[in-house]
């Protein structure tokens, strides 16, 4: 098995929408995340928590392929971060972001995760992801994700960052505003043009689109027909989880491999918004994951004579 | 071959967007649909124009597979239509509906098309569609269209018609609304539970989503990925024609035909939206209808091991 890095934030979500209130839940992108790819492989988690953080948060990791060496705990309170769902949970506000001690976040990988072969950075300020890259020793596959925040305040240090990765994660509106193209066919070209081999464009309950061959090939997947979406918060992170984790399980990347791992983030996705935070991942069960990626390949097949 | 009836609207259309604007060239429903599905099958259309449409308006229909017994001529002029669509063509505002001769149209089915195996009812006035039904014997399957006008103005005639028709096809908002459902599952759902056995959403650039299954599964299909779209009009009526036309060739009405028959529909209106008008369709080669449709199974095939 490939392990996987993951750097990230790992937080304390107040999470209201129409159907209740989640508050003070673990959460935070390296969490989604960490938690969908270990269904598939080890994974390292490198982040930072307050010293309010406690056993009572770490025991969501416990008994899961996740190792915590690289979980920081420092003085002070963990990040926090509250929004709240219109009714449509289309909209969501954000009350509060408090980084807490994340503000001083400085992603140190141990020794023992230098030469991970696969590595995923979270939506974190560009100039931590790029001290991780200075710190890992040639990946085989690095994936990252951001948001508009990036885009728009630290442009230059995303561009460098941009050029260091194989694989970029990044939902629609984002992939707009950072192409500056409003058509997704073209931002995801011009996406690639500033270096990644790969650009996965998530689009929310429209699916995922996925360019990565060099003669410009697409692959497109529709998002899980759902009846009803609970809490959509860290579905993006999960589908990064389970894509990247079903990648380094395989070992191999290459399009088949890609398009297949689109299928299982998607699939662990469709889980996550199932229920509030972590919630429904923390209850799946790898017979439900094939069993629903199998449902994937039914939904979208059709023969050719 | 199994020949398609269609009945609906012949237009004379004037469209404009921020390419440019195509001013009287001929349109509706029936005839992006026939067109398309002539690709396929024989159609025989019925609908109705004025004298004003003459030989310049029929001989786009010369040299395809398209019957035009059906095709009344009555004094006056024929239905016009113009719009005019915003800059990401996402819009479209209606400047005038002349409904012309349309407004006292009464379908006549002749003779020889009573017995058409597959019929396709336009988006015309749920009771002209009841008529249409009252004069075909038997056909195997009935495909329907409607818009949010009918589903506003004459939702009992509405109800009869979805009581005998096999495949409802319809664009997402006219779903919802129609279902009353904001979820497009539990909106599908509840529209099969109106009459149709298959439900088609229509969900523009998002693809198409049916189910037709009696347990409840779905088929899901993303559009095709389009640099440009230069003219969405009759899109959703090419979208028809390709489905039921290939449906029609095949001549088997199963969930794997269906399947495929929703390709082959996303397949004609990706060609449909490239240039104003029909005029895209109408330089259109089986060739590059097969070349496109394999497309469609790459950009969506994923292996499972």
């Amino acid at each position: 098995m490939n392990p996987v890095l993951a750097v990230g934030s790992v937080a304390f979500d107040t999470i209201k929408n129409p159907f209740g209130e989640a508050a003070r839940v673990v959460g935070g992108s390296a969490t989604y995340f960490s938690v969908a790819a270990s269904f598939f492989t080890d994974v390292r988690l490198v982040a930072v928590v307050g010293d309010d953080f406690g056993d009572s948060g770490a025991s969501l990791f416990e008994g899961r392929k996740i190792d915590l060496a690289g979980l920081q705990t420092v003085p002070g309170e963990t990040f926090r971060w509250k929004g709240e769902y219109g009714f449509d949970l289309n909209t969501r506000e954000t009350i509060y972001t408090k980084l807490n001690v994340f503000e001083g976040f400085q992603p140190v990988i141990p020794e023992g995760y230098r030469s991970s072969p696969f590595v995923f950075l979270g939506n974190i300020h560009p100039r931590l992801q790029l001290d991780v890259l200075d710190q890992v020793t040639a990946p085989r596959l690095v994936a990252a994700d951001t948001m508009n925040f990036w885009i728009e305040g630290t442009p230059d240090e995303l561009g460098e960052v941009l050029k260091r990765v194989d694989v970029l994660i990044i939902n629609d509106e984002e992939a707009r505003e950072l192409s500056r193209e409003s058509n997704l066919v073209k931002a995801a070209r011009a996406l690639r043009a500033m270096g990644p081999c790969t650009v996965v464009i998530k689009r929310g309950e429209h699916g995922v689109l996925m360019t990565c061959s060099n003669d410009g090939e697409f692959f497109a997947a529709p998002a899980m027909p759902l009846e009803d979406v609970f809490d959509p918060t860290g579905a993006g992170d999960t589908f990064a989880g389970g894509f990247v984790g079903s990648l380094a399980a395989c070992g191999e990347v290459s399009d088949a491999t890609l398009a297949r791992a689109i299928i299982y983030g998607s699939t662990l996705a469709s889980f996550a918004v199932e229920d509030f935070s972590l919630d429904r991942l923390l209850s799946l069960t790898q017979e439900e994951i094939t069993e629903r990626f199998r449902y994937f390949k039914r939904l979208t097949y059709f023969d050719e004579s």
